[in-house]
């Protein structure tokens, strides 16, 4: 017996035609001889309705009223869709997340799974054929009602997964996979067959909203075969994998994200301590400081430049304007116009010369390099907003992504 | 530290408006120094909103998958609820029915009550001032959701103040108490100040819709006080009390029932098994059969004469035919214009002479009773319809109910 876990979102099950659509492919897997879990969301525009309603009842709604209220949309369409399919004749029941139950931490609103009893559920699946779920919610240790967050009905599929050592995870979603890069600016962008943990959680940060970074990081905790695939089409999608299970590609995809702003503090003392000076008082206000340059010092003093999400660019500038005292900057200088572009592949992590290749590249189209960062399996050059397309086609080209797997293989 | 029940329908929390002067209702009892248990029903029009979703989605919906869809509806009011108490300082929470728990059996749709945990609820009351608790819902021994049926807020209210021990509970509604009578047909009926449990029942189930009837068997069961009363005005209401806490009071209300229709069956042979022969095979349709005349025996054959419900009458007819060569009855007569009154109280316990002044109240304005049963609290007299207000005003009067309590009195 094989068990598949599908997980649908808000789109897909948005009313009784889409639904009916889902019920086709659980069908499917029913009549390879395959148990399924069904993990749903809300229907679309549910969650948005209930957080309206609680903001009109409360200006700071409590957090755990609103995990209550919250948690009723995947309720609605838990046991409608399961409804459905017992009208079709299928063996199927629905599940909360107390009745799981899913268990988490008491962190209300973005709470954390700390465990899920998969004996109870494997009982269950000894009697029912299919187990609908309510995904994003789960319960504390006083039983109250926690939800996980945005995007976190992915988390809950995949840790259900876990929990029933599944074949595979099956998130459905609007869009046929993960592509080598955005196909809107990239019309060579090709769906890739698989892709690595690491290059997932590298593409889900920078945008790629595919899959939530959560559940990707709990594939990789538990070695959970992720597939993510349409909703609306029957092709295969993506297969989020170990590593090792990649055929020796090199570089897998391009990514990018706009929402950045550049700040850079001129003439700055370099005195030991210099840098927590600087980046202690911005965590503090909660702004996540992505790249972080600081050029060689000479006579005593350097330049230090970073970049901020884009919205949080004002509150940065407060923060160092009044620092200005005990870090003795001469100006301050910014730029929002400004895109960050990565280049991500695991296979960078044994070889050389990805680098130098990415920045020839660029350099051949006169895209000047604002700022390089790289790690194991990412090479991050900042570059002018204007460039973001050109930049991105480029750099697709140049590592071959076009072409169908193992082009740029080693 | 006294403990209050306060249990409010759908109307009076559709809005935040009505939400904020159910607050107030609440506040009022907090500067009293009381602790709150609030059980709410879901905001008017909720419930039939989902169930209309669910008859979509599936024909006949599985009951327990449509128990946990409906539930929904309470689960946003007490959330909703929860939230607008906290935002203005009270130490409140949210308790759904699995957290309270409210254990009921399986029966889904219309489960009963089997035990709630009181000392959970009372450890929470020492922290909270007030609880919101869902009626409506409870929780099976698998922790699945169930429902008590139309109405079941109520009884969820009552079984709360019974397993709290609460000094009152308090049933707020949109009329101001239990009347003497419909005031749409007898100007002179009056609110009244005290009504035993058995005559509620009566009045109850003869279609005073004010209370559900489970829920006063309950308080019955339990000797718990129950304030009927308005959300609209500070007044009080109607308390449902024990008998003897009734000052003697000999007739108490006359409700009436226009949802009945008579059945006739001419010159059936009277042979032992006869009855059971007519009614069994109705009983097996589920239909409720209420008043039974049958006359007495004259060669060997007599009528029996029953009334249904209105809705049921095509389906006793063809009940009735198909049984014709079995019991071998002449005919079959019905009749849908008539109205069944009755005259209750529990009075009536311990004096002769209330059925006789009714009947004579009746033939003095030339009312012909059809039918007539008696039960140790009340006289049910059958009238064509037509005469329904006339009676009931008649009857009104006979008994002195339009002044105050007492006149009538032994």
């Amino acid at each position: 017996m094989s068990i598949i876990v599908q997980k649908f979102g808000g789109t897909s099950v948005r009313d009784l035609e889409c639904m009916r659509q889902v019920a086709n492919k659980v069908q499917r897997k029913l009549r390879r001889g395959d148990k399924v879990v069904v993990v749903l969301s809300a229907m679309a525009g549910e969650t948005d309705r209930l957080l309206c309603l609680a903001r009109e009842w409360a200006p700071t709604p409590d957090l755990a009223e609103m995990d209550c209220l919250v948690s009723t949309g995947e309720q609605v369409s838990v046991s409608l869709f399961a409804m459905l399919l017992k009208s079709q004749g299928v063996n199927a029941r629905s599940l909360l997340g107390f009745q799981v139950p899913i268990e988490t931490n008491s962190n209300f609103s973005k709470a954390r799974i700390a465990s899920i009893n998969s004996k109870k559920l494997k009982a269950l699946l000894e009697i029912h054929d299919v187990l609908v779920i309510a995904g994003f919610q789960g319960s504390d240790c006083d039983q109250r009602i926690t939800t996980l967050g945005r995007g976190g009905s992915d988390t809950s599929a995949v840790a259900l997964a876990a929990a029933l050592k599944a074949d595979v995870c099956e998130i459905y979603t609007d869009v046929p996979g993960v592509f080598t890069t955005d196909p809107n600016i990239c019309s060579l962008a090709r769906k890739m067959e698989r892709i690595a943990y690491d290059e997932m959680l590298e593409m889900a940060s920078m945008g790629a909203k595919v899959l939530h970074i959560r559940s990707v990081e709990f594939a990789k905790k538990y070695n959970v075969k992720v597939h993510v695939r349409s909703t609306f089409s029957d092709e295969p999608g993506t297969i989020v994998t170990k590593e090792d299970e990649m055929e020796g590609v090199l570089v897998s995809g391009i990514a990018y994200d706009k929402d950045q702003a550049r700040v850079t503090l001129v003439q700055v003392l370099d005195q030991p301590g210099i840098s927590a000076a600087v980046f202690s008082p911005i965590a503090e206000q909660r702004i996540l400081v992505d790249m972080i340059v600081q050029n060689p010092s000479k006579d005593g003093r350097t330049d230090i430049t970073f970049t901020v999400p884009r919205a949080d660019l004002e509150q940065t500038l407060k923060v160092i304007e009044g620092l200005k005292y005990e870090i003795g900057f001469e100006e301050v200088r910014h730029d929002k116009k400004v895109c960050k572009i990565s280049v991500i592949g695991v296979g960078m992590r044994n070889h050389s010369g990805v680098a130098s290749m990415a920045f020839r590249a660029l350099s051949e189209e006169n895209i000047n390099i604002l700022m390089i960062s790289t790690s194991e399996i990412k090479i991050t050059c900042l570059v002018e907003e204007k460039y973001t397309e050109l930049a991105v086609r480029t750099l697709h080209n140049a590592f071959g992504l076009d072409k169908a797997n193992g082009q740029n293989s080693c």
